[in-house]
């Protein structure tokens, strides 16, 4: 095992990517999956930050924390595909909108939700700042405690506990909020700060 | 009619007594609809703003805006006591969660959603700066920059339109979330502000 390592499994695409090379940059150990690593090896070899690539499945393995960082109609599948090749005490962490898998799929892994607000294209302007608050939830107090402990890792961002996984469809319902408020004002970097907290 | 008038009904409700107050202030005429007048007097008489009083029905006849302020299981009955007493092009704005009467029972009476996630408890401190954004959604653009209007009244307090009324589950949402980090994090006024915009 990785020590604090992170696996991105969709790593180069359009969420995934700003968050791996914003990790890197903080000094996380990040292993970003793929569906076809050469493509990927590619990709980031261009990145200013060091990552590893590995095949979906490899990526997994080595690792205590997995974001799922894929379009949401693929991410069934891959976790078909990886969640039993996945670590005893893993912690997922889900950022597709809407939230799929709450349904306990992955016996022995907790899952918790994060950037699930963060926009993609922002996340992926590595030098500016973010300056937001992102929204983390999950049932399990692990999960929860590693999702906000790498929200902290990211320079002006804020990780803001709201509880049960059930609080997943009121986050993704922030993120439909941002979209309407960037498509209404002609924005694309709309996203949320709570007050008084 | 009374030009730029507010009637809000259950103006001396938790919700509504601090938009009353707040709004009286910054020199719009209000008057508080209540079923008992009476003791809406009684309410209003201590508060330091003058307002008007009257029962919900007439305090609909005058004005060109009405609030609708009063607790979610009473206000379908609110809706069909003085909905055909409403004028003709006057404006509802509801910030009742959840919304309610989105189904048109108000002809001729436009519709907005606003105050939906300002804590009531901070509306109605009437000194403390609010410092957030209140998000409006309406079907009627007359009825959608009235509501914007009145958000622009109260200091420190900025509106976001946030487009059609289907919104209003989105924005309810908001409230669901705030009112579970207050929970968890055992605070009481957590609300709202958009970055990038």
């Amino acid at each position: 095992m990785i020590p604090g390592a992170v696996a991105i499994l969709g790593g180069t695409g359009q969420q995934g990517s700003g968050l791996a090379r914003r990790l890197a940059a903080a000094g996380i150990h990040v292993v970003v999956g793929s569906r076809n690593p050469e493509r990927a090896r590619a990709v980031t070899a261009a990145w200013s930050g060091a990552v590893d690539v590995a095949a979906n499945g490899a990526a997994v393995a080595d690792v205590d924390t997995v974001v799922f960082a894929v379009p949401f109609g693929t991410i069934d599948a891959l976790i078909d595909d990886v969640g039993p090749r996945m670590r005893s005490g893993a912690v997922a962490i889900d950022l597709t909108v809407p939230l799929t898998f709450a349904g306990g799929k992955m016996p022995a892994v907790a899952l918790a939700c994060a950037f699930k607000t963060v926009p993609a294209h922002l996340l992926d302007r590595v030098d500016e700042p973010l300056d937001c608050d992102e929204f983390v939830c999950g049932d399990s107090d692990a999960a929860r405690e590693r999702a906000l402990a790498l929200v902290a890792v990211l320079p002006q961002l804020r990780g803001v506990d709201v509880g049960p996984l059930s609080r997943a469809r009121a986050i993704e319902q922030l993120t439909a909020l941002a979209v309407a408020i960037n498509r209404r004002h002609k924005r694309h970097d709309a996203r949320f700060r709570v007050v008084g907290l």
